[in-house]
Formats: C-alpha cells, structure tokens, sequence
C-alpha cells in the first residue's frame, strides 16, 4: 500500500498524465556505442541510469553490471585476463566474472578452490554488434529480436547498410522525443541551415492526423494542408521573403506528395515519416533510397545520446561508394553536425515547468499518449496510463 | 494559518530578525547592464533570481520572462524578428510575444488564425535606459520614478553625468550591504589601497551616530571623535608608522570637517556619505563635484553584481573631459578595480554562519533596522520586521 | 532520547556495523603538511571536515578555527601583523587572537579598550611541527604526546630519520584503510608495478591471522601458507608466467621468513607489517634499516590526504646521504608516486554500497572490528560498537 513518491520535478508535469518514465523505457534495444569504439579493452557506459560494463572476447559480446561486488570497484577498469573464457577481472582482488551468465568463476586472491567462487552473481545484460552499433537490452523482460525491434531499415542489413554516430545533449531524453512529434519545429528552426537553406520553404500550418501503425510499435503522421507563407496582422510576412529561396516552394516534401513518389510507388514504402517506441524517429526520401533514424537514448536523468543512423539502400558497390561519399562530405557535415546541432542548442537551453499546447502540438500530443499507452512494460506495469489529460 | 518554513540556511542568521530578504528588496529600480551592453540581439539577465529577457526594438526597450510559455525554451535566444513591432519571437517554433504587455501575438507555425494568439501572456518587466545604465523593477507594486527614487547625483543628468561599471561578487547581496554601513573596515582593508597610499590614514575608532535621512530613503552617520593611531597593550601600535605616510593626518575627512566643505558649504551637500534602500552607498568628496555610488544588485542567492556607478558635477566641457581623463587614468583602476577587489576577496570568502557584532558594527546593526523596517513593500507585507533583536 | 538520524548514504553499509566515523576519529594526531609548506604566511587547511588556519610566529605554530566569529571572514586571508606577539589579525576590522588560547586580544577598529576584547574566544588545536611534518590534533580530549603515539620510526628521530609526501586522493578515507588490512590487493595490483617487476611474485592465497599488538595500538598480521601460482580451472593460471619474472619466488616476504631476518633478529622488530589507530600502516624490510609509514588523514567525507611517511635507520653520515639519493633516485617515483597511484585509481573508483566478502578479508573484517572497539573516544562515547556483525 506504500504510495510511490510524487516526483516533484517540475520537468514531470507533461509527462507525468501519460507514464513516460525520466529515464526511457525499459524493455527495449537501445544502440549505445559505435561498434567501432569497443575495442579490446573492456568500456564503462551508462544506459537509463545504469553503469554497465562492456567487453569483447573471443569474438563475442559481453555486458555486465559495473561494479564488483566485492568491494565496490568499477569492473570497466578491469581486463580480460584470461582471453577466450569470455570473462573479466576486477582489477583489484581479481575476482573473475563469465560475462554469459554474470557468475562469479573465480577470486584469484583466495585461491582455485575459494568458497566463494560460484556464490555470488552480478546482472548481465543482452548485447549485441549489429548494423554497426553496439546494443544493450536494459530491461528486465525477456529480449525481443533486435532485428524485428527496429525499422526495416536498420534491421535488413542485406537490404539497407547503416551509418551511425551520436551526439550527447545534456537534457532529457523526452526532449528530444517531443521534438520528433511532428510539432512543425523544422520548418522554423532549421529554416536557415545550410541543408534547407537553398531549398524552397517547407509548408507550416500543417494540419496532423496521427495515425498508428499497424505493427503497433509506433506512428506515422499524416500531413494536411499547409502554407509556404503568411502575413501576420501588425506583424509582416513569414518567411521573411528570403531573396535567397530562387527555388519555387515545391519540390521537398509537398507538392507531388509522398503518395506520388518513388519512395511509396516503387519501394512500397507506407510514410514519410514514423515515429517508433522507445524514442525514434524515422524520415525517409521521395526517392526511397535513403532514411534517417534519430534515437534518442537516455544515458542519465539529464544526458541523452542522441544517435543519428544514416541508412542507404543497397544498390551495388557503386551506388554504396557514392552514398559513403556524399555522406562524408556533405550529410555528414550538413546534417549530423550543423542541423541537429540546432535542436541541442534549444533542448539544452529548455527551463523545465508546465506548458500551453497548441494546434501545432497535436502530433507531440498523440505521440505521449502512444508511448506511455502502449511502451512494452512487465506484466505487473501494463496497466493503462494514470490519466491521459 | 500555513506556517511558512524557517530557512536553516545559517547565513540567514544576522537577516532573519530585520526581515532583510536573501533575494533582495523586490519593489525597487535595479541597474543590471550597462547601456552598451544591450545590442541588437536580445541578452537574458538575472535579476533577484528571476531570469529576463531584454531587448531593444524601434528606439525602445523591453523586459519579459525569459520562457517561452509553450515548450520552455529560453526567448534570449531568439530573435526580434518583425523589426520596429517590440516583439521578440521564440527561437522553437517562433510564439512571437509583444514585449509592452507580455501578450502573444503570433504563434508563427500555426498560422495567422491560431486560436491560441492573445489568450496567453508572459510576465513583463518595467525596464529603463538612464544615466548609462539598464534599469530594471522585478517587482509586482506599480513602478515609482526611477528619478526620485535614486540619489539626485544619478537621477538628475541635467546637473550630473554618470560613469557606471560592474563587477560580479560570488556572495550573497547583504554581505556587500553590511559592508557600507560605516563598520569602519575601511580604515583597515584599504589602509594600503593604491587610492589610500600617499593619504594620511583615516581615523577610525569612531562613534557612529546613525540618522534617517529626510526623504526616508536611508540613512546619514555622524562620525564622532576617532583617533589615526594607537596603542595596543602587549601588541604594538596601530598603523604601524609606515614610512610612506609623510603627510600628515589630515585632509581627507576629518580635521576641517565635512561641515566647512566646499561640498556642505556651496553645493548644499548634507552629509558626506549616505546609504540607501534597496542597497547602496553614496560617498562624496569634500569639494563636492564627484560621488561614488556602490549598488548591490541581487542576482541570485550566491551572486551580486556589484555596481561602482561615478558621477561628477556638470561644470563645463573642459571639466568633462578633465574627470573622464581621470577617470580612466586613474580612479577606474585605483577605485573601481582595486580598491573594491580588497572588499571581493574577503567578501567572497565569508563563511555563513552566527556573529559577534561589536562597537565598530553600530552603524551595520542600525542600516539593517532601518532596511528591514523601511523598505517598500506590498500592503500585505507592510508589516513591522518580526523581530528587532 | 533523541535518536540519531541514521545515515542513509550506502558507503556506509560496512563501516555502520563497527562504528567507524565517516570524518575519522578526532582524538589522535595527524600530519597535515610538510613541515616546510607552512612559510611565512599563514596557511588554512581542512582536517576531519573542520577548516583550521595554521601560522608561525616567533618560532612557534598555532592552529586556530578559521572563521573570525565577528563577521565570518576566513582568519587564512589575515596576517601576523603583531610579531612574535602569536597572534593573528582578521583581514577585515582587524580581530585580533591569541594563537595559544585563542582569545581575542584587539578589535583594532574599536581601539584598545575595546570592551569585546577578551570576551570571545575561538577554538584552538594542539600543533607540532615534528619529523618533518606539521601535526594537529583535531579532537576534544586532552591530547597525547605525539612521540608515544604513533610508530617508533617516526616518534624517535634520534634513531630515525623521516621524508614525508603526501598526495590527496577523493574518495572517503576508510577505503584507504581498507586497502591495508593485509587484503592481497597489494599481490594482483601491484604485480606488474616497477617497485616488484623484477621481483619474484609474492605469495597470495595466505590465511591472515590477526593479533592485536601489546601496546593496544593497532594489530599485526600473521601470514600462513600461501602459493606464488596457481592453476584455476577453465581459466589458466595466475600469475600468467610473465616472461618477466626470472628471478626464483623467494626473497621477498616468505621463503626464509619475517623470523629469520636482520629485521627480527639484530633489530628486535616484532613484525614486518602493523596498522595502527587512527588508520596507518607500517611496513618494514627484512634489513630492519627501512620502514614505510602510509597514513589516511581524513580531509573531509570525499578528501583523504594519503601521507606516505619513508623512514631511515640512523646509520651514519653516509648511508644517510645514500638512503636520501635511493630515495630521490628510485623510491619515491616507484613506489610514492607510480605503486601507490595503482590504488589511487581503484580507490577513486569505489561506488559505494554493500560488499560481499570473502576469504581475503579476514584481515579487513578483524582491523574493521579493532579499530571500532579500540579508538580513543571521551568517556561518553566509550561504548561497545553498537553491533559487531
């Protein structure tokens, strides 16, 4: 009968009416690392709040609770002493960990035939290298297949290759969710960034009607009606007739509408844009060759990884050496780096308390209320959202 | 009848029975930036802890909460974007709000019709550019006349002109208030300023005779009797003969007294130093042409911006050009840099906590009386201090 | 009847069973610099959470409370302005105290017949500048004569000679202490350090038998069996036959014995390792002419002052200068710097909570219990630990 602690963090209050939890969802994949950057050495993260070593051997994956139960150590400090035993030693005593299973095989210090040795367990947690990244299950449910977890687009490694990096914001991660709502912020924020900046205006005044899908793991937004321009009473004009938008307001997005491209006509693809639990979004071309997924990853209450996977069909080497390049020489840079670096600027400089919703939240709005209705949750927790204001 | 929580804090101590609040007095003008600070781009401040936007648009100034009421993010980083209409917009989805009232008058993503424009309104503050400075009122009661309501030196530029600079303590706003309550530190900390060298010491050891001005504003201080030296049984003397004080102790203060000065004499000048509500000191010369104005302005609980604000008699242009020469040449440094940076030293390093006041203190433990039974307050706080121990 | 909050900070968990305090136990000495770091200038230090200001004048020293109780100011910013008088004067109205009973002798601002004088007193410690270093005694009781409180290599410089270093690690001081409670950490982490790399592998796996030392200071350790390899099945063996280790497993430590050393048998040293209240450890060498003393000074809950204390066997002019060159040359980079930072590291990298110990304790579990039961405590607090678990 013990009432949980109502957390007074002002921060709370958008999310609190529908049970999105401060530090992410549970029982989800979540790409944590480049695969890249776990080399031979064991590496210390942090995953919804929890410290996790991780380590290689013996061409296999490990994670384990970061810390010895001993007497305290962080194990990420530790080595791999005996190589192809898939274990890890605390760098202090000794004690050796298998990182299948998380049992204690051995405490050098006190011997082969120490008493201790099998008594005690630490929490391992599902890994996996995969698409270039390395993932973590962090819940305690049962692991679901990371390949049918995720969009086709990183899970069909046959079909797509992906290109991932990330970027540490130092807000939470609903943040950046709530950005990816739909909530027509691209068409103000990003207006001016080099990406945009020679393309005609997106439509803004949108119309949204959100719409599940029907794997039942996210939504995809349909977009109504819409403007390139307004006047504003007393105001003046929006955009602000740019002399640099030559280009006529068609083109991206709008006017031959998804439904007439390439993307949907050849490739079959349903929508433009989804959004996936735990924290996706997933944007597609009109050509259909190409997606963006942002994932954002909570590492602490106040920190997300925000990992952008840039993902490119596979249409033989040439094509694959074309994308690699336009990647590294403009996407890379003009996307990545320069337009997401726009939203880590205001995300970073939000004051948490209560907020005034508008037409334009509608999509932010359905969006919450998806995720907190529908996030993958143990039994004893499937309850339906507290209150859904 | 909610019993409002005592604040254990133990630098609340000396405040608590005077009712002098840690945040400072709200109902009061406040200089927070120099003019030439304030640009075109908008600049956020802190002021009594509360964070403000400011800007300048169309030959005017204004001051609004610095939050975007729709999804938190900070207006100083946004943009005046409609040139010449006083209104700032939000860098995140562009609520454009009128800074005169607060009130928003475009919610640009949503559209020229959206039904949310007008029905919300943010905090604005009344804000002013005077005598070189930004002035702000962060409080709720209607706004006095800045003119009034600071000493004639600053608020009549007709008779005066002003040379303000600023300086950011990281202590709380009454230790710098108590500082100027005539507690004699001066004779001690700044014996061997650069301002102070050459001069005969300043006598201390004085009576302190406190007197409420007229204007019921603040507060005089008779100084009675002092010596410039003395012995200490079983120490030695006190200053201890430093060679460089050739001259002799006269001049500065005391021996022909403030009442034969030119400045009491032919300017009419009351009293040689006065402190003020809502916290600052008013020290003149003798000739009485010049006058230092020290302001403690409250920035949060551990942070005061200290303003050194010299003014100087209109006496022509030549004089003009004389005091700006000697200003920059020497006073800045001497005064404002120096001479206050022995204060921040030892102001900084306070360590909160009860006190022994003393005789040197009459004048400290009277200006906080005087603060914390006078200060203009809402009717319904206009009640005596709780307790004048 | 008023019970104690228990403190819910997890580090805790193994020192609440045993009484041991988060900041130390207060009545016993402790360096806290070098002698030679207490120049001229009065110098303000932290020891078991309290900020003590320490000077010399005359040639003595004295500690006081660094606060001066008039207006809080930090005595550490004062000068001995009063030569050979022993006092120290706040850098703010110049109180003035007395460094042997901590009274106030002048309120220089007030003059000398100031009527507070001699009405305020300011708590004074006991300082020795001794071996070396400057010692305080933090506590309340009446203080011990250093030269019979601590270690004979250190009380006795007629026969000894001691070089002190210190390096502050920020961890709580007991993990310190932990570490030297004969645990074998000092077998798996050191192995590999410059100070044994060459040496053959000192014996692990030993059981430790505890005894208590007859002066009731501390404890020595015996240590029975024990193995220099061993084969851990599934795993390999350890150490892993480093290439490295050609000298034979034997000298150091175990083959012939503590017993049969010049140590024991021409110097009459009892045993070749002690720990001792308040929380250092001394260890010898078989040659008996060397003996290291390592001391957790507790700074604050997070700040532990690691004293490494090296002390030489008065042997004449000429070893003499030959201990100091090995020590300059090979020992103070080899163990002082790179063999202690071994621990440094790890022990900075606690996260604290419960522990699961094990056959390797039996050391830290028995020095956990003596120091909680034996620790110099006033009458009130001379009880049993309040559980042994």
């Amino acid at each position: 009968m013990a009432q949980p602690e109502r957390d007074e963090d002002p921060g709370e209050l958008p999310y609190r009416a529908h049970n999105i939890p401060k530090l992410g969802f549970e029982n989800y994949w979540y790409p944590i690392l480049t695969s890249g950057e776990l080399k031979k050495k064991p590496k210390g993260v942090r995953l919804l709040g929890q410290d996790i070593v991780l380590y290689r051997d013996g061409g296999k994956l490990y994670a384990l609770e970061d810390r010895c139960p001993h007497r305290g150590v962080k194990l990420s400090l530790g080595e791999c002493a005996y190589k192809g035993t898939g274990t890890i030693s605390c760098p202090y005593h000794g004690w050796t960990f298998d990182g299948a299973t998380g049992k204690l095989v051995a405490a050098i210090m006190d011997g082969p035939e120490a008493p201790i040795t099998r008594k005690v367990t630490i929490r391992h947690y599902p890994i996996r290298d995969f698409a270039g990244m390395i993932w973590l299950w962090p819940g305690s449910m049962e692991p679901s297949r990371l390949e049918d977890d995720v969009p086709e687009w990183i899970g069909d490694q046959g079909k797509f290759f992906s290109m991932p990096m990330y970027t540490d914001y130092k807000c939470n991660w609903r943040w950046l969710v709530d950005n990816w709502g739909n909530d027509q912020h691209a068409q103000y924020v990003h207006r001016k960034s080099p990406e945009l900046f020679f393309q005609p205006m997106l439509p803004f005044n949108l119309t949204i009607e959100p719409k599940p899908l029907p794997n039942g793991k996210g939504m995809a937004f349909k977009r109504i009606g819409g403007v390139t321009s307004a006047e504003f009473p007393g105001l003046g004009t929006f955009p602000n007739k740019e002399w640099w938008r030559f280009m006529k307001p068609r083109g991206r997005g709008n006017v031959r509408g998804f439904e007439n491209s390439k993307a949907h006509q050849v490739y079959g693809i349903p929508n433009q844009s989804e959004v996936w639990l735990p924290g996706l979004v997933l944007v597609g071309r009109l050509h259909g060759e190409y997606a963006l997924v942002q994932w954002a990853v909570p590492i602490d209450e106040n920190t997300t990884r925000c990992f952008n996977i840039n993902n490119f069909r596979r249409l033989g080497l040439l094509t694959a050496l074309f994308d690699r390049a336009h990647y590294y020489l403009w996407r890379g840079w003009a996307h990545d780096r320069i337009f997401s670096d726009q939203d880590k600027v205001l995300l970073e400089a939000v004051v948490p308390g209560p907020e005034r919703l508008s037409k334009s939240d509608i999509g932010v709005i359905a969006w919450r209320k998806f995720m907190g209705g529908n996030a993958r949750r143990p039994p004893s927790l499937q309850e339906a959202p507290r209150d859904v204001a």
